[in-house]
């Protein structure tokens, strides 16, 4: 997960302080002229990911959409970590077959040998050296859209428009405090005014994108951008995890008429819902935080399938890929297995 | 609880057996002849309840539709109980009035020395002894309705005729397995196949149940029974703490059309929704259990309001209560708080 050094209070561990997310420690930039020393350049580097993570999990969308599969690999480790970080346990043998590490830390490591802080998802790892290159979660994704432009596909949508820039960060900024990160706060909160302050911020923050969607079909502008991949990756696992496992349970995402369309529109788009396994994230978070789930048990609910009925958005206007269009299938290896599918 | 011996299962010590309700251990009857020494008679017996328990709520409701206010008093405790049993803290000095007792296990001590099973409610005390009656909550309400008729205000409901307790018994005893006792075996399951056999047979139940009820308005004939009463007490804390709490989440109540409406026109039935007291159930489930809720945090949500919307269910015929009518205004002193109300 995204600056995970206090994740662990979900764990058995966690303290009586108030839920904060750490700064990423990684935060060298792959840009098109590589002044960090590290160019965009095919084939060169590793995304590994969670898709149990909200936050890696905008880096394998942003990924889908901009048609940089065959750019830029892509490492899928077990949903549940361990006290030796996140592991390849899905992978022969335990390993990642390209990096050939059993554990990310492997690749922290030989970045910045005996690095105290917390073990991320996403992270971007130079495949030929194995290391580190960056872990910060909020630039990664805008970086994938702006800097690595040459390797798109044809008829990329433009998920980051100059011209609305202002308008995606100051829209982002809010979801990020009281819904990306609201979750957690209300989920790891350790006593009852901080939970609730954390989980009222939290659907008033939902109340005012509802009525923003009310009639448009997305957030900013008339076409997919970054703010929709922010939100859309909160609002995917609001029902199944966030709802009951953190207590944000004033209403489902299933109750709300818009964002409960705005949700399955997204889900629907190429790039969105096929990148999403419910059964990595309901058994991340049920199985990881036994500090608030100390039986471990998943919960078996809530059903799925509707995730597939109509959404009737498009009636808005808008479109999702602007000039653009959408991507092609899932790679070969890269689809989600039944078990996660609705 | 109704036999609480093993609810304890919820707190910090539970241990790795399935959940299994106890049987209660005083099952001594009330009745019109006093063949078990307990004769009915206004102004001798104490019902002592918890608002926050269904097993209890059952009698609550059957003595507000009956009229027995009057002849039968009532003690409401803390919903939080302790490794003292059920308090009586609600009341001045923590003594309950009328027994001058702090603890209900004191009742249980005046009638059994060294008892060593669990002290639950439903209980009524003799008054005058402080005795301990009986704590059957599978027969307590039976016997309201038929052996304390002579203390029944006029115009009662039948809530067990004699020519549909073949059915009220059959509908109620898969009612208590699979739904009123179901979440109980999902919500204290230690291992996941457990929990998934429980959560299955109770959605499985409930999707019955809800093809019953499509097109008649109470279970069992044309009128509110003891079926209906059992039926209720469970489907009223179902999306408030079985939903998130225990983890029965495949669909909340509020989104199933038939359960929803009946839970609803119950609600609003004079006898029902009066009773109800969401404040007490909330914080006695996720305060007490904390084997499965370590930070004791109660939930915010769900919210309230839908309880009181139209029902539309009086379309489907029928009357709640056949030829009588509906019970009077609750009395002075019994009123649910404003915090425990929609």
């Amino acid at each position: 997960m995204g600056g995970t050094a206090n994740e662990q209070q979900g764990n058995t561990a966690y303290g009586k302080k108030p839920f904060k997310r750490s700064a990423s420690h990684f935060t060298d930039r792959i840009t098109a002229d590589g002044r960090d020393g590290w160019p965009v350049e095919a084939g060169r580097y590793r995304l590994v990911v969670s898709r149990a993570c909200p936050w890696a999990s905008r880096a394998v969308i942003s990924r889908r959409l901009l048609g940089l599969e065959g750019a830029l690999s892509m490492a899928i480790t077990d949903p549940l970590q361990d006290d030796r970080s996140w592991r390849f346990t899905l992978d022969p043998d335990g390993r990642d077959p390209v990096l050939g590490i059993r554990f990310l830390s492997e690749a922290y490591d030989a970045r910045e040998t005996g690095y105290p802080g917390g073990v991320s998802v996403p992270a971007i790892v130079e495949e030929s050296s194995g290391r580190l290159v960056t872990n910060d979660y909020q630039q990664l994704t805008l970086d994938l859209a702006t800097e690595w432009t040459a390797l798109h596909r044809p008829g990329v949508p433009d998920l980051y428009p100059v011209a609305l820039r202002e308008e995606i960060d100051e829209v982002a900024a809010g979801i990020y405090r009281d819904i990306n990160n609201g979750v957690y706060k209300a989920g790891f909160a350790t006593d009852q005014a901080t939970y609730e302050r954390a989980c009222l911020a939290l659907f008033q923050r939902l109340q005012e994108v509802a009525a923003r969607l009310a009639d448009r079909r997305y957030l900013v502008g008339d076409s997919l951008t970054e703010a929709d991949i922010r939100l859309f990756t909160t609002l995917v696992r609001f029902d199944v995890v966030y709802h009951g496992h953190f207590k944000c349970n004033r209403w489902k995402l299933a109750e709300d008429r818009v964002l409960w369309g705005y949700a399955r529109d997204l889900f629907q788009t190429p790039g969105f819902g096929d990148t999403v396994d419910f059964d990595h994230i309901k058994r991340h978070y049920y199985q990881v935080h036994t500090g608030i789930n100390p039986t471990g048990i998943v919960a078996l609910g809530p059903t799925l399938a509707q995730w597939l009925t109509p959404h009737h958005r498009a009636e808005l206007g808008g479109s999702p890929f602007g000039d653009g269009t959408p991507p092609g299938s899932v790679p070969a290896g890269e689809e989600v297995s039944a078990a996660g599918r609705p």
